[in-house]
């Protein structure tokens, strides 16, 4: 067996690892905008990106590497997303990491804001030759690729495995909004100090996401940018790929939890599970179809305990459904079961005294078979269309 | 040739067709919440429903009708949808109908409104008693089915035929709000003298909701309650098909488009023309995430070009698509051509001016093929999130 310990700190917390973030000139308010990883040994790196179409020019350049390239090097820049610029964009990359005076081996960028805009590259450089490389600042660095961020997002464990070696792993992420479908840039960089073979990396990456970044997030409706990116220094000389992949997991519920949390202008985060439907990727279609609808997410803004439209959503999803099996619940309060309607006003005021709180889960039990999903959402207010009506300017 | 020639009033200007709506208490207010069709001749009839696997209870009843039935009366209730009320819903319709003093045939009821509370089925019959089936009072018919509807909707035509012949239809309509994902109920129904043959009414019914009603919403992601209903009393004596089709399809363009700019809250109607795409499919799926995306619809509102969120949309989309092929146009202001950006500031300007208008158009070339299809949304702004925060309460 194994244990999992939360610990303080940042990514930069792990041996090897290093980091800061500064105001480099490409937010107006001095407020961070250009960070950086740095590993003083050579990572195994493996990423996941956007299923966009338009996938953002720091995406392209990673994907030119070849397969199993090693790097000490990221750069992150907010602001600008560097995308829709075509082989500008590409160039722009290119002339940024030649005119660093750092001692660099293939190094990544990742950029998130606007798209549309070539990148202010001469800001860049001359903000990244500032860095410092031995610096350990991992606050600025997540300040750094905030966007519309309310908060920075971070977290850190240790790993204690049976014959009492440990090794750690953490990350730093951005990314807030309703994620989907609103194409919120979500971000993601985790280091680890790991032994974990670089075949194993992608296996776990993928298993992690499925129930984390993806549970709040409808496939492939995805910004031009995301980005989750997997470096391993292998310093810690431990690994077991259970307790890998589990506190990989644990590392991308927190980020993805913190994402939600933060959705633009939002005060609840909600649960939403799907549990006996018909088949998993049914259970998954419904989730996602509660914390996606407007409807549902404006109602749970007004503490309005609306079942009703939690029902049609399920409908409108089109998955196998009957009134006759469907039952629905706000925490532990009936209020729907198996085409009776339980709401009474003793039981509306139960459901509306749910609707309080800051975090809840609704449930909606299909009774069609023995699949289930949970997806994670967060109401839409005022806030959300202020945020958003004017971003760019 | 046929002429289509737009007349003033509403649907009881048919010959045979009467019409009426009172408050029946169902609103608080005092508001119409009750209404009524009556044709003093047997009509043909052929509706089009939603495709929510939770259908209404009146969708239900309706559907429990032999095939070729024929009507001569339709009851209409807003406030309450009497939706996911299961066989109580449908015994409280016809609970309603036995009860009602009216010599009524195979009588429709149409609901709209909140879902899951059961039938206020004593105040509707007391309301639907006191209803003169001579009266032909449009406005107050198209009052009463309306709920979060800023205006009432309505169209009349007349159509002259090459041998002189006329015959006229038009249609009485409620819905608001983006229509999708917010699954705001959409009523719309429609009274023809023309001698059309039933078994041309569901031909032309679903070909030209296509263009209209199904451009405003995406495919499957509908209300519990969405019907749309053609009524024919086939009193005019004279029919050409492709005149009934062309006047048809003008009747619900006119209701899809009073529909869009009655957008909860909308201030601007927009057009969103996706063109010389792969196929049919992918252009109607590229203009439908167009105009459902939060993104863009929060950019309408805040009269800012950001075009890279159009793009985004787009790539999210998964069509087949290039950064090298594809040119986004604020009307006529080109902002994206082919892997160029054209946004100087003097191209930012005259594409914020396009966006100050109520209606305008976005139009992006996929350049990928020769299919094109255009979808009608709107913008989305503080007053969508307190309407709908609010509504059931």
């Amino acid at each position: 067996m194994f244990s999992i310990f939360p610990i303080k700190g940042y990514i930069d917390q792990i041996e090897g690892f290093y980091c800061d973030g500064i105001h480099a000139g490409l937010k107006v308010k001095g407020n961070n905008d250009l960070g950086f990883i740095y590993s003083d040994t050579l990572c195994e790196v493996e990423a996941v990106f956007t299923e966009n179409r338009f996938q953002a020019a720091p995406l392209k350049h990673y994907q030119n590497y070849a397969n199993d390239f090693k790097t000490n090097f990221v750069l992150i820049n907010s602001k600008n997303a560097n995308a829709m610029t075509g082989q500008r964009g590409l160039d722009d990359i290119d002339t940024i990491f030649s005119s660093l005076n750092h001692d660099l081996t293939n190094p990544i960028m990742s950029s998130t804001g606007v798209i549309g805009n070539p990148l202010p590259k001469e800001l860049i450089i001359k903000g990244a030759n500032s860095f410092d490389l031995s610096a350990k600042n991992g606050e600025n660095l997540s300040t750094a690729i905030m966007t519309t961020d309310a908060y920075s997002k971070h977290c850190m464990y240790e790993v204690e495995l049976e014959n009492g070696e440990t090794f750690k792993i953490g990350a730093v992420a951005k990314g807030a909004g309703m994620i989907n479908p609103n194409l919120a840039t979500m971000l993601c960089f985790i280091c680890t100090d790991a032994s974990v073979p670089k075949e194993d990396m992608q296996e776990a990456l993928k298993g992690a996401s499925h129930t984390t970044f993806n549970a709040i997030s409808v496939d492939g409706d995805t910004s031009t940018n995301d980005t989750v990116l997997l470096l391993a220094n292998q310093k810690s000389g431990s690994y077991n790929k259970e307790a890998f992949s589990e506190a990989l997991r644990l590392v991308m519920h927190d980020m993805a939890m913190l994402m939600v949390a933060d959705g633009e202008g939002a005060k609840k985060a909600v649960a939403f599970e799907v549990k006996n439907a018909a088949s998993l990727e049914e259970a998954e279609t419904a989730a996602k179809a509660l914390s996606n609808s407007l409807l549902v997410k404006t109602a749970l803004f007004g503490e309005d305990p609306n079942f009703g439209r939690i029902a049609s959503t399920i409908g409108a999803s089109r998955i196998t459904c009957s009134e006759e099996t469907l039952v629905i619940a706000y925490n532990d309060v009936v209020v729907f079961k198996k085409g009776e309607i339980l709401f009474d006003e003793a039981q509306e005021a139960k459901a509306a005294q749910v609707l309080e709180n800051d975090k809840y889960k609704i449930t909606c039990d299909i009774g069609q078979g023995d699949a289930s999903f949970t997806a994670y959402g967060c109401d839409l207010g005022y806030k959300y269309v202020e945020i958003n009506a004017d971003y760019r300017t």
